[in-house]
């Protein structure tokens, strides 16, 4: 029952538990779900689950990029979905940080997004079809006491998916930013008995994610905030 | 096949063709439907058409509304989502706006706005379960040159929906403002023959508000732009 | 001691102290000071004080508006300066607002704002030259809980400055909204004895009014936000 | 005349000019001023000008920053300004950027400018006294098409920049980051003839940035935004 004209996805990181529910919700809507880590054994069992393949990949390695790309097509055909979900964070008083982190934070969270996005993007293009989609955080769009880094990369990729959107969305290609403001709910880290919902459900979220997938060119949305009812901002 | 927890709304305003997608789109999702306009003729055959009802309402006027919401939920039980669509505007060079002008497009674009949402409110709140959604335009974020009327009513509308969603949410009221940020296909307006999608078709604007009331409450989003893929921002 | 290209200016509303402020500091920087409130007795003190003069209105009439520019052009030449300094708010939970209030909070806060920047713009727009500065408040950009008239008045003025930057800059009138975004000292309203400077002085403030006053066409600011150094945002 | 509580700035990269002017108003304003660039030489004639001081700095290499601030402070005393005024970027069609570019832009945009800023904070948070201040673009706030590593960088800088506001000015550090909306006037590109003041003079910017060195603590402003008074935003 597949209503978005897509077909096949690449998501890329692991994600509190998001990829899983991302990699759930498009198969249901029947699209085939390429899933790429790191350590791909992690994602083997998911990948089982909803009848995909999973891949090791680095994404601050170009080849690899490339690699993960020709293999899914390989497997799938045409990827005309790719989710970055993806990012490394360091926090603590600003002046206690540590340099490699910070770089680190910034390469993983932002430069790597880059990566994915333009390897996606070369395919993409000549079909002018496609889809990119980044995950945000709170720190997408404020920038927290004794959590720079974390900011640095999120506003970074911010950067990233709006200049995108600019240019490649009248190519064809829907860019868009999810900024999930609040923690995500997990088996480790379940919602307070007295506060449901408080923590955002990864299926809720992955709801919304394919909504934006169905969205029609004509009425595009780039970025949408997603945050619990509860939740202060 | 309703998959989202409202059964009745209020939609008011006629809006650009928009208020019709979003009757017949609610209506197919299994929602009832009022329409609520000043002359409540104009909306018969729609009303007829979704099996609605139409409703004569100056929103500016707080027994009209509250007499609309009243009959509303004579006729169809109770309203959980009511939709506020109208504005007014003028322009033109700044020194030569007319300032009863622009006091009716603040009563209209905003005042009007927060009255409908106040009595919707009331009745939703002792049951905590609800939705107010507004319509934005471009103007809600930008004040243009020549516009500055358009800009104070929906910079105002939208300083009215955060307010309302940071304090009404945590109540279970879902409260969303939605930014159209682009004209809007009609048939008097239609599609430039070599821009393709380069107006908002209001039936995937539609599609978006009822996405929007098909999110759960731990990832809801308050705000949400919509724009062609062509249209430059 | 003038370092500004400015002789004359027009502050309208009392706001928390910081007319008093920016009467002293645009008096010391060489331009005469014309105060207006709707009590004009209130400010014949300072009026004496700045050797400026104190005019009564009420900003929400147009006719009153124009009797005021008029007069303090009589008295002081050409006015090149206005600034925009009244607002009306109420709050409480918001099915408990008073719709008359929030309606007041719309017209003071922002329709009278339009007035008055419209009846100086006519004046300073032949010339080309002239600055109208508006003052905002956190409400200007972000909606509080139980607040929401508020929020809609200070939007809606952030909406017109905008506006008017966009179209009256290039024209040659400066145009700026300043963002307090804290609570302003005052006699009634000191430190806290264990917080120093966690409320603005009101002549700091008036320094950064003046400061704007100051810059080059080349490199103007349309909106700055002030707050203290231990204000959270 | 030093109308600040300032005594000595660093200001690091050359940046269309921007240095000098900033150097020639800090000195005026008292303050002594320390230069650094990668290419000392091409300062030398400045810090000759202005009694001031050049050094060599890779701002990339933690060590040499560390170097410089050491050399700085054996000059002039404790170092209570740094402004960081250097920025790198790559543009093209998306497809076409190559990534270690994009990475150079990442890394001397914003990572570089975490260094300079950590190692500066680490002098001035003993004392509780002192500046950062950060110079921003157009692209700080708004991702152009075929300029996403550029936004990238610039969005990372202002996410510090709003991270260190709200750690640091609490403990006596000033944080600002400067949104310098326009092209930079200079010898090699001039303001064309036909239109006025389109370019920002680098002199009137420097003026800012003192402006904000002038603020007190009660009423800083963490961000501002200059731009010519022609320029469309």
């Amino acid at each position: 029952m597949a209503d978005t004209p897509y077909k096949s996805a690449v998501i890329v990181g692991v994600g509190a538990g998001l990829s899983a529910s991302l990699a759930r919700s498009f198969t249901k809507a029947g699209l085939k779900v390429a899933l790429a880590a790191r350590r791909a054994g992690d994602l083997a069992p998911l990948a089982k689950e909803v009848g995909g393949k999973a891949f090791a990949c680095d994404a601050t390695k170009p080849a690899e990029i490339a690699r993960l790309l020709a293999d899914a097509e390989a497997a799938f055909g045409a990827i005309d979905v790719v989710v970055y979900n993806a990012s490394y964070r360091t926090r603590g008083p600003f002046v206690d940080l540590v340099p490699a982190e910070v770089e680190k934070s910034l390469i993983v969270s932002a430069f790597a997004g880059f990566l994915v996005a333009q390897e996606a993007v070369k395919r993409m293009l000549p079909r002018k079809h496609g889809a990119v989609f980044f995950t945000g955080a709170s720190a997408s769009v404020k920038g927290y006491a004794q959590s720079a880094p974390f900011a640095m990369g999120k506003f970074a990729l911010r950067g990233l998916a709006q200049s995108m959107a600019r240019e490649l969305q009248p190519q064809g290609i829907h860019v868009a930013h999810i900024v999930i403001d609040g923690g995500i709910r997990s088996a480790a880290r379940p919602d307070p008995a007295d506060k449901p919902d408080s923590l955002l459900d990864p299926d809720a979220i992955a709801q919304s994610y394919l909504q934006l997938l169905q969205q029609q060119r004509s009425a595009w949305a780039w970025e949408i905030e997603l945050r619990p009812w509860v939740e202060r901002f």
